[in-house]
């Protein structure tokens, strides 16, 4: 038996041995990957694929050294489960036996949102994790997809996405989870933490910058510095690595002050490796190799685009290996250093290892029975998106519904749509569009259907009113007269998610404004008129801004692609079942003026109208969200008011459910550093936590925050905590912080080690 | 006689040694200022007036040691001249008088579109300098100016605005000069020239990054990384110090990445002294010192501000001594060197000698009789506006306007408004709307007075359909009824600067998105649908998304607030009397979607929808603008294909006015760089030269570029030339660039020293 196949070795000596075995050509192989995307329907299924996969060789001649990966076998074209599997296992058979000493691949797959493959469970968007604020729950989803994963035999999710929400208009921002670096962490580490836990390898995207592009167009490039990388869009990177054991990561496609993420090995090699210790892989996402000739200019040709980006510490070229391909042909040339190409094949020969790939009892696994959507997701499905529905408003105690109303119109483009439901890298609303006559197949109901459903006693009517994104403004008179004709209108207003200018969110459907697309806005506008009472409904995938609905509306209700078992969820909120509980995980801005802006700024401090008549105060705040009871909050007691600048400090806050319903508290703590030797927020959320309490009990929630977490990126490029005071505020969301206190940090500025405390501890306490 | 006043001893011997006779307290007082701005009509003049300059002490006091600056003596309240000069020579005396040593004020004025105060001539905003493409001409205007300031005894300018344009939604967009940094350095040098060969100090600002703050908002955080900094942001300061010889800089408002620029010692100091070799004086905007604490937070008192912004490299505070006046107590408590003070007075001190203020033969200077409003002025406010107005389209021909229509339609609520001609920064509009009294004594004319003068056979209606902004429809049936009656219409839209919230642009004026103000684009649609023909004419501070009326308007011409002769040119322009000439200095955008852009990107190549549904190429590319006659371009013809990287080389292309009418060609050249270590503009302007040409006539136009004219910021953060290929393309815009040609930069990467070549030289060859 070779030394690789020895389960008595370690991993180390394992893949060294191995490595030494192999031909140039065999290791360049384990650094591509094949996708089999073309040979199936014949269609093209992304939007780059033509451009730089085309006249590809075929599999047999690709992988005939082995392969690194294969890429999306389940998630290109339909295939059930059995299909899928028995597809998988054929290619594997393959490549084990066409490469010399028998390496299987290892198989990826997308899985933001569920595994996005046909007949998946579809859970809530990230936007809608973000707004549970409730990390077990996330970990618990992470698990059942990396189960489902691993029971076909896939070995590698091409999620979470941890970007941070930086402008709302950019498509992908349903993709990410929040607008605060520490909610993005924390939830992205528990989903990390559960998908690992199954086994399977969670890949950390996009690193980093993507979600920070001028204009929040798709790909553009982004502007910004060094300290608002480090201090605003690393921290949620470092989070999932330390604390969620991530093995993968992927590159982002933007260029950050003109060094596009692919090519920048300060980020890829010294931030990551040297300082942080990663030991995973670095996978590029689709093309963004071919792309540092082809649109950002600093390679001449594909082949310098490799040597770039192999230098820069990039192991595994996705999907395909229209670049990496050329590397033997570098190194014999002396362009490129075979240890480079050691370097990075040693990754992922280690990671096949680990994931059992190289034993001698290797079979290509998977279970053609899988049931991707079973009970056990549907259940998880349901309790995340009842816990992330977000009630805004709820003006005239409209809410909850507790007397059916005889005759309720449903009325808006998005009320009948089950694909509203579900985010862009659901595979409904990623792959099926090209596949119609699958379509009605889909095991989801609309939000029409849960309210039929809910109000049995009532008589529903159900319109689109206006279309989702055109100007046709002709249904608007028909549901003018349906509402006229109601009790209660429900109106459903928003997105359908698309790739590539197809929906109204998702990638490539950047939004010119923060206005409800189309004419959504007029629709409601009329609605509103009839003096029918309103409750809106805005299934999303970005904040809208719908100020200018505010005053008139009966109720307001935010979902942000709430998945296949949204709709029951939204229902459930809406007739009082379900307890709202989600919290809003970015801003609803007060108009489109002035963006990008979040609540972390960094803003100026007494920003008003004499300095710009622009005015970015939210119409909601992030941490936003009311419930059917109330909460009474005590004062905030801290262990210490001197806390040494590498001590802990402790802060204890009573919460109180004083209505007569059951209810969860989001307490969120906030933390605000008045004078520092650089501007810093005006408020950030340094801790959280969700607590159910029933009507009349009390919780005492104790946060243990470490001087780390209120350190930031100095005047001279370190991390440090420097001496003064920090005001510390516990409220229900960023704009109601009641409980205040403050400490100082004593001692000298201390300069933060690499390994700093990520997490502030929160427990309820007895 | 001391040795300060003995004129046959070196500036800085002279400065020395007063600088060493001075007490503490009295250097202190240089580095300050004095604003009598209270204290004439009781008004309250600048948004932050009341919040950081109330309570102070009375002048006798605040200048008991003698004081560094007077502030705005002309500037604040109306004064004629000659009370001004009055006014100025007593506070002189005074100042002189009280200083132990005798050392007078330095007294600076606001001077952005003439000498900003009563009755003295209205120039173009500086967009419309940007326009002219006509450096020499610009110096003129600063030489004007200059003289001006001087005849009233004023030591110092607060300007040239030298901002590259980054947001068009921010309202000081209109004191930029342009998009393209090169473009902003040369015309920015020019004025700098005019205004200090008149012996006046130009005052560079705002140093810097305010112009990229978020969202356009005004003092709004700027995300910028350094490499951009650096690239585009810098690069016109630079080239005002070392070509145009200014002798001051004020720092920007910002925050860059954290470190507001008043507190930014690599900034202030690192760069500017000892990189750049700057001599000159660094002067605070106002109430920047106190912002430090009061708006960024890196400060805890104002005495701390102080002595960081005393440490970056702050030389005086304007607009008086509320920071710096705690100074004296804080190097006797020992918490700021007293050679920091020495540092900054010195530059005062020798500033001051520089100016004369130290000669033996001293008087208060000022001609009360000063004509701030002379024919000379008046000329040149002609030619200027002339030279400025662009025409966008001339879809029917329409123009120029031979035949008199008989019945001319002008509507627009900035067609009679003579302030709408007229930048933030002029008198008008920046202190006169708080004396409505003196409004009608303005000479200036609006569009509809110099189009009756222009057409006095035809019959004029002029209304204003609409509001400026406020969103009254209720003038457009009217309106509409005035187009159909006639033969022509000319509708004229835009803006009116104001201060902070009281205009559509100017200081505090930021504008939520591109669209024209209030409903001005619902009139324009009724007039547009009358079917007579309609001129529009945009008057306007930034560029608004135009391009829904593009299809119907008979033409579209663009004005940036051309000044007191401005309508008079507009007019001509129209008549044909004018030949138009002026070129976008920045883009027509398509719409507000996906702003922040600008020609210069960094945009990523072959961008599109597969990437983004958002559309940023333009209605109109930067450097457009038609004329009356047609021009034809000969190839581009290069000294050489290959050019070490410290070489220079030369382009020549042949321009032919191939019309039957005189007209001025702008010869464009533009380079890009299709590889580079780091990504590089699609393209970017690299030299120009505006050519009158009669019908028939042709000339050829040279340009001389060094390669460090190719230089940008490298991956080590450096400044290189790198070997490779470049494109060089000649023609009339960044859209239409027919004459190309190619060359290699040859040899290693070279990195360029910091006294690096700035200018390309563009020179009609016989």
């Amino acid at each position: 038996m070779p030394p690789w196949r020895n389960t008595e070795l370690s991993v180390e000596e394992r893949a060294d041995a191995l490595l030494a075995a192999l031909t140039l050509d065999e290791k360049v192989a384990q650094l591509g990957s094949f996708w089999d995307d073309k040979r199936g329907a014949g269609e093209v299924i992304a939007p780059m694929q033509d451009v730089f996969s085309d006249g590809r060789p075929p599999f047999e001649h690709v992988v005939r050294d082995g392969i690194g990966h294969l890429t999306r076998v389940f998630g290109t074209t339909p295939v059930t489960a059995a299909d899928g599997v028995r597809k998988l296992q054929a290619a594997q058979r393959h490549v084990a036996g066409a490469s010399r000493l028998g390496i299987p691949a290892i198989a990826h797959e997308e899985c933001l949102t569920g595994f996005t493959t046909l007949g998946a469970t579809v859970y809530p968007a990230p936007l809608s994790w973000g707004a549970t604020f409730h990390p077990e729950l996330v970990e618990q989803l992470g698990r059942a997809i990396g189960d489902d994963l691993r029971a076909v035999g896939v070995h590698q999710g091409l999620a979470p996405v941890l970007d941070v929400t930086r402008d709302y208009r950019w498509g992908r921002t349903e993709e990410t989870i929040a607008e605060d670096p520490y909610l993005v962490a924390t939830i992205g580490s528990a989903f990390v933490r559960g998908v690992e836990s199954a086994g399977v390898v969670a890949t950390l995207k996009h690193f980093t910058g993507y979600s920070a592009s001028q204009g929040g167009r798709n790909h553009a490039p982004v502007s910004a510095g060094p300290r608002e990388v480090a201090d605003v869009l690393l921290p949620p990177f470092e989070h999932a690595l330390r604390e969620g054991g991530a093995r993968s990561v992927m590159n982002s496609y933007a260029e950050v002050d003109g060094v596009p993420a692919a090519a920048d090995e300060r980020l890829l090699t010294g931030l990551l490796r040297e300082e942080w210790g990663f030991e995973g892989t670095v996978v590029s996402d689709y093309w963004a190799i071919p792309f540092l000739k082809a649109k950002h200019g600093v390679a001449e040709t594909v082949d310098d685009a490799a040597a770039l980006a192999l230098v820069a510490g990039m192991d595994v070229e996705l999907p395909d290996m229209g670049a990496f391909g050329g590397l033997p042909g570098l190194v014999r040339a002396g362009r490129v250093s075979e240890d480079l190409v050691d370097r990075a094949a040693r990754r992922i020969l280690r990671q096949k290892i680990e994931l059992g790939l190289l034993d001698p009892d290797w079979e290509p696994g998977g279970d053609p029975d899988a049931d991707l959507d079973s009970p056990r997701n549907r259940a998880l499905a349901r309790v995340l998106a009842e816990e992330s529905v977000v009630l805004l408003e709820n003006r005239t105690h409209v809410l909850p519904i507790t007397a059916a109303p005889p005759r309720v119109a449903v009325i808006g483009p998005t009320a009948a749509d089950v694909r509203a439901l579900l985010g862009c890298y659901s595979y409904p609303n990623h792959v099926l569009p090209r596949h119609p006559e699958l379509a009605p197949g889909l095991p989801v109901v609309s939000l029409a259907h849960a309210l039929a459903a809910e109000f049995p006693a009532s008589a529903l009517t159900v319109a689109d009113g206006v279309p989702l994104k055109d100007r046709d403004r002709s249904g608007i008179p028909a549901a003018v007269d349906a509402a006229r004709a109601a009790d209660l209108v429900v109106a459903v207003v928003g997105d359908r998610a698309g790739m590539f200018g197809k929906g109204t969110s998702g990638e490539g459907c950047d939004a010119a404004d923060l206005e409800l697309p189309g004419v959504q806005g007029e629709l409601l506008e009329a609605l509103l008129e009839t003096g029918t009472p309103v409750v809106v409904v805005v299934l999303s995938g970005r904040p809208y801004a719908i100020e200018r609905f505010r005053a008139r509306a009966a109720a307001l209700v935010q979902a942000f692609m709430p998945g296949v078992e949204g709709a029951q969820a939204i229902a459930g909120v809406l007739s009082g079942r379900v307890a709202p509980s989600g919290r809003l995980p970015v801003e609803i801005p007060r108009s489109s003026a002035g963006m990008p802006h979040t609540y972390l700024g960094p803003a100026l401090r007494h920003d008003g109208e004499r300095i710009s008549n622009i005015e970015v105060a939210p119409s909601f705040p992030f941490g936003h969200g009311l419930t059917y009871t109330t909460f009474e909050m005590g004062g905030l007691e801290l262990s210490s008011d001197l806390v040494p600048t590498d001590g802990d400090v402790a802060a204890r806050v009573r919460v109180r459910n004083t209505g007569d319903r059951a209810g969860a508290a989001v307490v969120q703590l906030y933390a605000s550093d008045p004078v520092a030797t650089v501007t810093r927020p005006v408020v950030e959320l340094i801790g959280y936590r969700r607590v159910e309490l029933a009507p009349g009990a009390e919780a005492v929630v104790e946060f243990r925050a470490h001087a780390d977490r209120f350190s930031f990126t100095g005047i001279a490029g370190h991390r440090v905590v420097e001496p003064g005071l920090i005001h510390l505020e516990a409220g229900l969301s960023s704009g109601d912080r009641p409980a205040r206190a403050s400490f100082r940090f004593t001692g000298p500025t201390r300069r933060v080690p690499a390994r700093r405390i990520l997490t502030t501890e929160a427990d309820v306490v007895p």
